[in-house]
């Protein structure tokens, strides 16, 4: 296992394959300050080394995903001025493009608030499930700024469609509209469905060879950043060089010796 | 209030920050006139400039949205030849790209008859209501010729895959359908909740700052067509325009003291 | 009608105006061998060409669709090295890009296993119908290797959202998951069903003239490979075409006389 530096603003569990990474600031529904979007940046990098690693989990502590950005770090670029708040800004659109690349499938959990820049924290996930009486929602507009970062990522998890009018509306809706949205592929009823969902999901993956799975989702990024015909070209390098490297060999030996394959056991 | 000039195939009602455009040609379902087409265009250009205004509605006279393209104008190309017809064609795609690009937000209200060129207007909205009874559909090919204009904008909408077959069959549909597909938000049973959607949409829109609207909306359009990267680095510059401007100090103002902020009152 | 070179593979049927194209390697739930890769390639091709044909119906014999990739094929790759692999892999995709391309309308009927590779070419379907009890998947990544030519592909259908869920936790799903998730139009409870909707949809496509559609397939798959104004530039140059030839000559003069076009009879 990895040794991860010590948090202020997130709690972390690691278990075989699996890291969980825990939203620790209660108190303000876990919105997100300058600490804990730093602490989230490393934490993150250094999973992506971990080759061990085969999903990573994002969830909040509390009863709450995350309200988005501190009122608090707002005020103190007031205070500084216009170059300061476009930092900031950028700082967290610059998570977000990272945590999106991630090459472990990221499985969100989301319960409580999810607003603002907690809704597009949930835009990344590989895998995003919900509580039904989870609150989501755009709120900037009402306050008379912008989902500036979140946005992009709103429209390509959902499409541009729904996104204008959950934008310019400033609409609150729950985990079943996000569902009905596509927003999150999962909605429960109650926590205890909720964990279940992610544990099955958990093993799922556990039946994926994890290199496979990595270049699989550097595949899936890709799609529609370049030309359809040359990302087949890059394709099928990918495919020659995972079915001769080592999972592919395990892969089919395991299927002639009908056993499950060495990532599953 | 902003002045516009007399119009033969449109109708105008100015309320406080909100402009209802009707097509006005019920004797022939609202078919669109090279008239319509510039009254429109006129219309959408004068609105673009008035800060004031919130939001534009766009609905169709006597039970019917539009029946498409006017076939007299059609006629009248054929004695002019190949060029008149590409013209009168792209003109139509002209509007679609303006009014796509509106500042405000720019709600449809779907009822009766949305064929063709109907359809292709409805596709540009931010939020779409329709009665369960209104007729969609894409009649082109069925006549020998090609939904030009308007099959990017359905694409745009609704994605390839329904866009594709809806196009290749000439099939009708009715609200419910459109709402399945995600062309519309809304698919009402009755006027009288159709116009209580409308209105508390347009209540919505009002808690909304105007600027702040506008400028998500201009974001929300560019998203797809350049970099994630350069697109982040924008917003970000908008965003600390947004909330160092009167409307950002406003809503911040607002929010500290508990009270609605001016927009909203 | 076309004459075609006797295939191993495939069963062609011609009827008027409809090539109906089935897989049949029963034996081996129609895997997808260099052969069958071949003879798809080379009938698409001349299906192309045939002015007559409006509509091609893909299909599987014995109750399968198609389980993807020949095992034996990758198996004689394996002694070939990695250049074989790549090429086996990237011919794939051509089939893909082509059968994408096709200008008649394409449809799909989805049976039984519709797994990896066979889940890639229903995704260029133009109208894709299944059975309620159809088997889908993209098994790749638990077998060590990557869903390299078919992921693109997938998102192009899907869209990432669920696309990445699919490929990264190797989940299979039947017919009604397929239709909510927008991979297929149609999913239907029995092969009666399934014949009535097919031959409903043959029906609705001759109502539409042949060269429009191919005209307008070729301008929605277009959408989003280039800018929205230079794309509506040549669509209203192919409108005008359209118009001005046989089949808009026709199509008016069918809504004069109220009788049914040529193409309709």
């Amino acid at each position: 296992m990895m040794t991860y530096p010590a948090c202020q603003t997130l709690l972390l569990d690691q278990q075989p394959g699996v890291l969980q990474i825990t939203l620790n600031r209660p108190d303000s529904r876990n919105a997100m300050n300058l600490t804990m979007l730093e602490e989230l940046i490393d934490t993150l990098t250094i999973a992506a080394n971990d080759e061990q690693l085969r999903a990573i989990v994002l969830r909040g502590a509390g009863g709450h995903f995350c309200a988005g950005g501190d009122i608090k770090d707002m005020a103190n670029a007031r205070a500084t001025g216009q170059n300061a708040y476009r930092e900031l800004n950028r700082h967290f659109g610059r998570l977000l493009e990272l945590a999106e690349r991630q090459p472990q499938v990221v499985l969100v959990v989301l319960e409580g608030t999810v607003l603002g820049g907690g809704l597009g924290l949930a835009c990344i996930a590989d895998i995003a499930l919900c509580l039904e009486d989870a609150r989501f929602g755009l709120p900037e507009t009402s306050l008379g700024v912008i989902p500036a970062q979140i946005a992009p990522f709103v429209v390509k998890r959902i499409g541009l469609t729904q996104a204008r009018r959950l934008a310019l509306t400033a609409a609150r809706f729950n985990g079943d509209e996000a569902l009905r949205l596509g927003l999150v592929h999962h909605s429960e009823n109650n926590s205890e469905d909720l964990q279940m969902q992610l544990d099955s999901y958990l093993q799922q993956i556990r039946q994926c060879a994890p290199q496979a799975n990595a270049r699989t989702k550097h595949l899936l990024l890709a799609c529609g950043e370049q030309s359809m015909h040359s990302l087949l070209d890059q394709a099928a390098e990918a495919f020659a060089e995972s079915v001769t490297g080592a999972e592919g060999a395990e892969g089919t030996q395991a299927l002639v010796q009908k056993r499950p394959p060495s990532w599953a056991e």
